[in-house]
């Protein structure tokens, strides 16, 4: 079935996507998931990417449990506000109701926090850098596969410092060397990182780093967050321990997290009107081989040569898509459709002259290569790709980023397509409040270092006090 | 503070080991536990061992809810009668009672088979080889750190095939090829593959595959299994294809898992009196380093020193303990709890000389090796100490394996301290039954080719169908 372009319908050229590529489906219980295997393998190198920076980082994993003690959720004010209507609650087990309800984590502070009161009694013990791999499960009222659903996958760092400056600059070392670099490089989406807003903190957060995308729709979608929570959970949990100078004090705290949100972001980010485009680093598979003939005679002297294909791009990801009864323009269709960042046609005559034909997925560009010179053709290919898809997410970021003039301005560059705006904000919550109410459109980040702006805000014309960037947004 | 012994304690052991090595703790929920990172680091390693050898057979990951409507649970009946007294059942969520209560994963057959009536219509979609990582619940009454969690992680394969021959070589290929590789080579754990008899069947099975390893307390633990479902569950969830012969036919299954339990087994097969001693290939860290010096000159020596070995070990997972306000003994009692598999002592003299003293957990043996051969040196040491615990553990268990002449022999045999119990079975659940109210043994395998035995039943005297192995058990 034809997908729709991404001009006459991006929500449903989404929704198709993901059902056409094998990506994921709804499953039984409301808003949730089934990751199917070709989504679930770019989440798997996802996860290593992430992985592999925060152990880099002096991180290590641990395990907490998914059923959380109710009354243990209730004891940070913000938090429990923001997470209680939330959450599933377990009232049951063993055939018998609890005396106590068990909530299923929506995110870990409150348990890990618990925890911690144990673990630390002195600035020796300090500081904790751990990380869990987990599901977590939140009630979402419209879910939407990968974007918004009532349990995902993620990973969510909790670190415990002697000091408020090394807690912020752990959060700040997690957003860039271990996000910004692994979704630029690894994910090959360009990202900016700030910070959020007042309004759009984390439940109990004193700050909340971002690293913010933009889609092929022009919307902003947060990719993933890292939070200095200042002494609030080691308040809440009781975290005190002896400092240097033998007085008792409490801990301060990070916390962060990506999720498999970050799948949808790779398809929204790179996707064209053929369906996804792959970067290579992601890719479950960066190549696939479609071998082509009729007759049996072909069939032989292609296949001979497929193996020599195969020996020369050892060590690739490689799917050789050998389907009988298939025609090899379905095929194409197919793995375009899926994203594949090269394809290598091999039939008859390619055989006998000992050539293939490789198709880029990012440019549609063909060309005739040598199987001798063919691994290192790949390899370059495959590093181009990557940067292309990189460059061109971030052109199309770039020229739909604006300055509007005045509110007038803004409201009309919205109506139009929206984009990333960026203007000078008064920092009041209300205005910032209205604006969402006009437009629909939020401030997705602040500068990481904040700036004075030399302009009024662009909604009410009081003095400026930061530069922001709006968005509508996932 | 002192672990018991094996001998005197050998529970107290388990539980003091799990605690001061750092690798779990109870949580808050009733039977859960936090992981801790030395322990969750093994977990890692088991990890990566089974998926690696998943991928290698063929299979692909992929991920299926946490909640699964309760009505699904119920279609199977040996199923619900086996799971449903476990449960935890969410009945609330977003705030609201949900009309229909959604239970916790215990296992998911049930979510999988109904989804796979959707993907499943023709012989060409089949087989279906896949897998997913995540944790289950089940609601423990006697709940025991990584042995018996109320949630515990693990892995599910769940594979669909058109015949009943091809599903029972796909269970046996998971026992042999993914599980007792993976067990034997990785973890160093001897086990034995078998049949289960049908009283220890998973709810809904038609036959259960085990591999059963022994503890150093003599008891048995199931390591792993690996289910043939028939088309129990085929037919309970409608899942149906048109075969080659144009037929409507219900699909075959297979299921099979391995857990954080895991864990534990290590614990129970390599340890001694002094603590864990883990196995090169699961521990965190391969090599401990101790830096021992007095004065700020020693120091500078020695720290030189330790730079040079740092580069000689490059590639190995290396441990620098660098405490300074800890004595070298009291960290190698620490390191020998943790059971890392080698230790270097690095002293003034040593550093003078170019050379290290090298400490092997699993022997206690010491040897000075140069700086230069460390590399080489400590490749065949780490390669010789994953051979020795696995020779270790299986001539325990070759010593610990018995053939009672009588029923009287039996149950003197489990009175002295238990093992292995070989002999004949009748095939009589009642007589198994009998044997387990006698003895509290349960029979842990039955040989994967069935024996007719020459002997008579070991219980009734009735004539002997199986060759049977019983054991006290986990």
């Amino acid at each position: 079935m034809a997908l729709p372009t991404h001009a006459e319908d991006f929500p449903g050229w989404y929704q198709e996507v993901v059902k056409q590529a094998g990506l994921a489906e709804p499953s039984l219980a409301r808003g949730t998931m089934v990751i199917k295997p070709y989504g679930y393998g770019i989440w798997e190198r996802i996860q290593r990417a992430v992985d592999d920076r925060i152990k880099a980082t002096g991180h290590e994993n641990l395990y907490f449990p998914l059923l959380i003690p109710n009354k243990l959720l209730e004891k940070e004010a913000q938090h429990v506000e923001g997470f209680a209507p939330e959450v599933a609650v377990v009232t049951h087990a063993g055939g018998e109701k609890l005396e106590e309800p068990l909530v299923v984590r929506p995110t870990s502070e409150a348990i890990i926090w618990a925890t911690y009161a144990k673990w630390i009694q002195s600035y020796r013990d300090l500081p904790l850098l751990y990380n869990q791999w987990c599901n977590v499960v939140r009630w979402e009222l419209r879910p939407r596969v990968f974007l918004r659903t009532t349990e995902f996958l993620w990973q969510e760092g909790h670190t415990a410092h002697e000091t408020a400056d090394e807690a912020i600059a752990e959060a700040l070392l997690i957003l860039r060397e271990v996000y910004v670099d692994a979704v630029e490089k690894v994910l090959g989406i360009p990202v900016i990182p700030g910070r959020k807003s007042a309004s759009e903190r984390f439940p109990g957060a004193e700050e909340t780093l971002t690293m913010e995308a933009m889609m092929r729709d022009r919307k902003a979608l947060q990719a993933g967050t890292s939070h200095y929570l200042g002494q609030n959970f080691a308040k809440a949990y009781g975290v005190q321990f002896q400092g240097r100078d033998g007085e008792q004090q409490y801990a301060y705290a990070t916390s962060w997290g990506v999720s498999t949100r970050l799948v949808g972001a790779v398809i929204m980010t790179h996707g064209d009107d053929k369906g996804l485009r792959l970067p290579p680093e992601v890719a479950p598979y960066e190549i696939v081989i479609v071998p082509i003939y009729k007759s049996d005679d072909e069939r032989l002297r292609v296949m001979e040569a497929l193996s020599r294909v195969k020996v020369a791009l050892a060590g690739r990801r490689v799917k050789v898509d050998d389907r009988e009864q298939l025609r090899p323009g379905y095929k194409y269709n197919e793995w375009e459709l899926k994203g594949v960042p090269l394809r290598i046609e091999l039939g008859p005559r390619d055989a006998a002259a000992n050539h293939v034909v490789v198709a880029r997925r990012d440019t549609g560009k063909k060309e005739t290569v040598g199987v001798d010179a063919l691994a290192e053709r790949a390899r370059r290919l495959l590093e181009e790709i990557q940067a292309n898809l990189f460059r061109d997410a971030k052109d199309f970021r770039e020229v739909n980023t604006f300055t509007p003039t005045d509110y007038e301005d803004f409201k009309a560059t919205i109506a139009a397509g929206g984009g990333f705006l960026q203007g000078a904000w008064c920092g009041d919550p209300e205005c910032e409040a209205q604006i969402k109410a006009d437009t629909k459109a939020t401030i997705r980040f602040l500068p990481l270092q904040p700036e004075q702006p030399g302009e009024p805000c662009i909604h009410c014309g009081k003095p400026g006090t930061e530069r922001a960037t709006w968005a509508l947004a996932y």
